[in-house]
């Protein structure tokens, strides 16, 4: 009985998968599913559009894409989804997210449309693709760029936009993931980032996110294929800006749990959040200078602090941390809390502070400082507020 | 018994009185109380603050105000406040301010230092003051600002400081309460806002504030006299901008409000306030061109904005209309959920939304219009998310 279910499943996904070749070689047009009409697929026709990853937010970013690519003369129906396969109950992720449309580990009880396609292999998901969208944990970036580049099958014509948060730091500097991207392949990246909890917008609530670009032809392309009416983009030429928005944010966070811990208090919270808002933005102008003040005031700034600090994973951790005196790892409180899941924000931070260490500047930046020092055991938690509470009377802005 | 209470109570207050009547006059340095230490007051000395105002927020700054002026050479120790005199409990609150050091009408529980004088005479209390605090309900500022002017206490060479919300239109443009202010009394004022629940910063919650001023040198004196270690003053070059911020922030709130009614989400929450603090820009940009862009940024901006659709009273109320389908009236909502008090939200988006109508603006002010339309009965409270929600693609931003 059981082998014969495995016959049948097969030969069935044998079937998608060798119409999706053939789609894709521009050999066929033929539909994976009746309630999919494709267009015929000519060369230099429709957009190819791949996302490499398919943890909780590039299976939502999936949903949103290929509700956009079903109807579009830009884009090509189909989208590809690479699965860094595992097995579920004896049932490799890949099989059940084609069979069920639904990633039943990363964001299980969201149907998937029928135009995507989930695949293991690598190689498969970058041939021919024109539009490479980036989500995988970031500290798998370099391991994923190097199994591209090992095949030539990637188009140089292909244009990529990375929705990973964190940074790299590289001679006590801060390296864009989205300059990685293009300096290892080649191709150019722009950037998305905003107030986007997956679980959030896998019901569709209404949700802004900001792309950072350069070139302002690939920017209408990506805003094309992203925007929804409950996904709304804003396009800012400011990739820099943009993208250490999404890996500051959570260092924030971390504050913001460890005061909640002692006090609950509105005004101090929004207080952390906007000297944290403003330390983001001081960092990334000391290493990026034309990165523009409005970029703050988008979804990727301001909102996505907002939710950070008000739903996110930090916060909830921090207070944890707090609440115990420090006296657990953070390893302890993940595996606890999170199932095992990283702790953003506590790796960021520590990055951050190195930088500020060696450039001396931890004067400059009281709310970061302090909150590396908690996490890591130099102060108790409830010095949060105490380093903002000081007697020295602050700079006088006004008009040159 | 209660007679004998009373003439000792009278003998008591007609001592205090009495002293700080000699004392301001400059004929007399006695104490009030031994715990505070006056120094020697002379004439062009110590300058003399006095509050006009006794509620919540006018409590609370009394206090903060009256620690800083205890131990200070710029400032005279004893700080005046007006109050609108009422009965409670067969007596003057203003008489139980003096004699308990607790406003128990407004701000219950918390412990006013020695060196406040309540005094509901507003002759008194302008008397030869410097520096006059305005946080009344700006509905009785121009009443208030009559009764000042009625008499000639009042000094040519004082400064005032607004700490008022609210705006007033005229003419179809927002006028400054501010600008009311020094128009009336011929006298330099400036203003304070920020993320400030007045009950938090009752028991020292770490908060902010910005004052934004005209007069660098009026900056400085309001600056010694507000900031504490748990109350930080930031000053900016733009009064226009601190005063607008304070005055639309309630619009936004009951924009939160509506939304949180139907679908709790922190993409959506930040999505809201991220909006509402651009519209809030764009509008005092019209009309107050010179406003910067970093005022958004400081307390009485985007820390306001959040701290209000936290835990504001815009953001309950406006939830519980959106439960009750708009069927009740906003008098009823208020009555039955803030024992009478108004809500300044609703009151602000009518007088919002006569400016854009005239000006043919509404379609450049999706939300704040949104907000009027369902707080005014023309559109259902589930139309909040849905006017942003759009099929419209948004401008792209690229740098010139």
């Amino acid at each position: 009985m059981f082998y014969k279910k495995m016959v049948i499943r097969s030969i069935f996904y044998s079937i998608i998968f060798i119409n999706v070749v053939l789609c894709y070689s521009g050999s066929s047009a033929n539909a994976i599913n009746k309630n999919v009409i494709f267009p015929t697929v000519k060369h230099n026709g429709p957009l190819k559009v791949s996302i490499i990853g398919s943890g909780s937010w590039g299976t939502v970013i999936s949903k949103i894409i290929s509700e956009n690519t079903q109807r579009s003369k830009i884009f090509h129906p189909i989208v590809r989804m690479y699965v860094n396969e595992e097995i579920i109950d004896n049932e490799k992720l890949s099989d059940i997210i084609n069979k069920t449309k639904e990633n039943v580990k990363y964001m299980k009880g969201m149907k998937l449309p029928n135009n995507i396609v989930a695949i293991p292999d690598i190689d498969k998901v970058i041939e021919g693709a024109d539009l490479l969208i980036f989500v995988v944990p970031h500290q798998y970036l370099k391991t994923t760029l190097s199994e591209i580049l090992k095949n030539k099958n990637l188009k140089s014509t292909a244009k990529a936009i990375s929705l990973m948060k964190g940074v790299k730091i590289c001679d006590y500097k801060p390296m864009l993931l989205s300059n990685i991207i293009e300096n290892m392949l080649n191709i150019e990246c722009s950037v998305l980032s905003g107030s986007n909890i997956a679980s959030e917008l896998s019901t569709e609530s209404f949700s802004e996110a900001t792309i950072g670009f350069e070139n302002l032809e690939t920017a209408e392309i990506w805003r094309d294929l992203f925007d929804r009416n409950y996904f709304k983009i804003n396009c800012i030429q400011d990739k820099a800006g943009v993208e250490m928005c999404g890996a500051l944010k959570n260092v924030v966070a971390l504050g913001v749990g460890f005061s909640e811990a002692f006090k609950k208090s509105y005004n101090t919270k929004s207080a952390i959040i906007r000297i944290g808002l403003e330390e983001m933005k001081k960092f990334a102008k000391l290493f990026f200078p034309n990165v523009l003040d409005e970029t703050f005031l988008d979804s990727c700034g301001v909102a996505d602090v907002i939710a950070t600090c008000l739903g996110g994973r930090n916060v909830k951790c921090a207070t944890e941390f707090a609440f115990r005196n420090g006296q657990d790892s953070w390893d302890k409180i993940e595996s606890e809390l999170l199932n095992g899941q990283k702790l953003q924000g506590v790796y960021t931070s520590k990055e951050i502070y190195k930088i500020l260490e060696n450039r001396d500047l931890k004067s400059e930046f009281p709310l970061f400082s302090i909150i590396y020092e908690i996490a890591f055991g130099y102060k108790h938690p409830s010095s949060i507020t105490s380093v903002l509470s000081t007697k020295k009377l602050r700079h006088i802005k006004y008009r040159k």
